[in-house]
């Protein structure tokens, strides 16, 4: 049978990362590509507690179906946690408890745009949210990401010539692949330009809590006071990924629209997940877990950071430290010998995988001579032993 | 703000019967418009001391990323198991594990439906999935329910005459809401069209192990030798719907679509019960735990459809002796007084819910004499209360 594709499924190809997985999975290759949070990072020992008991006291709460929205007790224990820490969620705003928050992107995406309006989003980005755009079938239109965030004259040109824009997509903390905290000035200038041109903000925040070093920058949905800003938040990185829990809180407008889309797509959350994440959050020392958190992810983050300094940044490869975040953007030097994807073939080769950075990129096949390196999944001695490796193979082909 | 909404949403509502969820919600109402599986069918022993173990053992691999396919031993478990059993799979096929059958109704429609195109389903039909289509801008045809399933003849006409029909949506065993298992000549009838006119069929089969009498028949996808059908399964109603586990065995071209649609939806699906389905699938007697939930439920379904001989079939409601499932499907006599809706009201106002059959129409507004019971989920004095409440109502409205 010749199978008949919808249009906006047919270009779509998976996540040029999972490709890359495919040799990751070799045991004998260093995998620096992935985006998984450190398995030492999980509490496992409280899940495990929290989920007994829950499956002993409350079995059909955690087993029976529920209701789209969410567990009503987790949407005020995060609703709380976000407004008195972070100032987000106005009168008119509400929280829907999502499957992760990769479904916020797409509930959103399916809300407000038809096919062919354009996304704004920051160039480079991350995939996942990228693709899920372009199951709709949306344009994608990519700023170019300076070392504070998005080039804001670049953003308003594409805001004054870019058709049907429907909203910008932002990662505003140490964002996925770059690294890039964008400053409180640039977050109060996107503010300023969306609601000046009456487009929507996706403000997405998987890696907040993960700061290792300097002070919080406010979300720029701490000030929407115009109802413009959709916040996407997340579990993944703060409790498990597999636990598969994200949220939105968002204006009740967009957000029922949401729902009803929910609904549709997977009736609601997980229930027993969304029941232990409650107790965690509101049981248990969660402040004390995130600082523990931080702090495993600075060790990380700084180990990872001496190493590029020694065995990198000596054959002119470039990067820009973090302050958070799981992920490090390295740059090939502008008089490099190879291309950035053949320096990350020769480095599958030498058993080190990293991801090419035109996978970030609206349009892949755009130039691009950076890769993205993760160090919250590999162990220590595998993070040593891959730089090494990358910077012998920098010293050789550069 | 005004907020623009996408077509697709705009006109998009939510489930009808979420509305009656309201008045579900009093507590001295009597529910008999739920969907959920007896609480008394949840394997609650053996999910907390697999859980318990799981964490134990192996916790970074129940809270850990993992891959959009599903986790491979369910989907080696689940598809020998339907292989064996239904002689459901070919080598063409694939199996994918999602969030909740419901997702596969979602993957299925983003990945083979442009806007505008047709869905031809059941009428009346399960309002979960009309809602999932309408939610891509599907054009919904329906083809009447018969007792043994859909009108060939009305079918075989909708194909001839409507345009871009992408698929049938069919639930052959114990259809919700009609009760209806189609008969095997007719699954025959609808795969022969299928192929003929070159569409596809999406079997949804959530209810199939909860046959209370009489033979099983095949799955439609059991004859699926040209790659046609999409055979959506859940463990909804065979282990527990908050656990969100469903999933597509689907020839791999599609099936792949579906794949990446899913990564942009959710990434995958709750490792925690997936690994926990899995473990119960091939570690305990799942087939004595189908039988016993086949015990639970025949005891059930006769003692609902008792109460309905003696309280209701006298006052001229009728309705058809179901095979298995969770739903029985009432008429008000051609001469009622007053209409199902009203009816419906009346009911409620009465203390006594039911959803109005018009909900599971493709059109809302057209016109129906039916309302749906669910006897699952109220326990045997809430059965009996209600459907005397439902009789004394109709011998004096009617």
């Amino acid at each position: 049978m010749e199978y008949v594709l919808s249009e906006r499924v047919k270009t779509l190809k998976p996540s040029a990362i999972r490709e890359i997985f495919k040799f990751a999975a070799d045991p004998s290759v260093v995998s620096l590509s992935a985006g998984n949070p450190a398995p030492e990072a999980f509490p496992t020992k409280a899940i495990a507690e929290i989920s007994a008991q829950l499956l002993e006291k409350n079995p059909v709460g955690a087993l029976q179906y529920s209701v789209t929205e969410g567990y009503p007790p987790l949407r005020q224990a995060v609703s709380e946690f976000m407004k008195n820490k972070y100032n987000v969620g106005r009168d008119f705003d509400d929280i829907l408890i999502t499957s992760g928050a990769q479904q916020v992107m797409d509930l959103f995406t399916k809300s407000v745009c038809n096919e062919g309006d354009t996304v704004i989003c920051e160039a480079p980005s991350f995939i996942g949210s990228l693709n899920s755009f372009r199951s709709y079938n949306c344009r994608l239109c990519g700023i170019p990401l300076e070392s504070d965030g998005m080039d804001l004259k670049a953003l308003e040109k594409a805001l004054q010539t870019e058709k049907n824009v429907r909203f910008i997509y932002v990662i505003a903390n140490f964002q996925n692949p770059s690294g890039v905290t964008t400053s409180l000035e640039k977050r109060r200038g996107i503010y300023e330009l969306a609601k000046k041109y009456g487009v929507m903000i996706i403000e997405d925040n998987p890696y907040g809590e993960l700061r290792i070093r300097g002070e919080n920058v406010p979300c720029i949905k701490s000030f929407d006071e115009d109802g413009i800003v959709v916040y996407a938040g997340s579990f993944s990185k703060v409790l498990a990924p597999g636990m598969r829990i994200g949220y939105a809180i968002a204006p009740k407008t967009v957000l029922q629209k949401m729902i009803v889309c929910k609904q549709g797509e997977d009736v609601h959350t997980n229930s027993w997940a969304q029941m232990v994440a409650c107790e965690f959050m509101t049981k248990y020392d969660f402040e004390g877990h995130l600082a523990s958190l931080r702090e495993i992810y600075r060790k990380k983050a700084n180990f990872c950071m001496d190493l590029l300094d020694k065995y990198l940044v000596p054959t002119g490869i470039s990067y820009q430290k973090i302050d958070g975040g799981l992920f490090i953007w390295c740059r090939l030097p502008d008089n490099a010998k190879i291309s950035m994807t053949e320096f990350c073939k020769q480095a599958v080769l030498n058993k080190v995988c990293v991801v090419p950075g035109n996978a970030f990129l609206t349009d892949e096949a755009e130039q691009c001579s950076s890769f993205r390196i993760n160090f919250s999944t590999p162990t220590d001695e595998q993070l040593e032993k891959g730089i090494k490796i990358l910077g012998r193979l920098a010293s050789e082909v550069l």
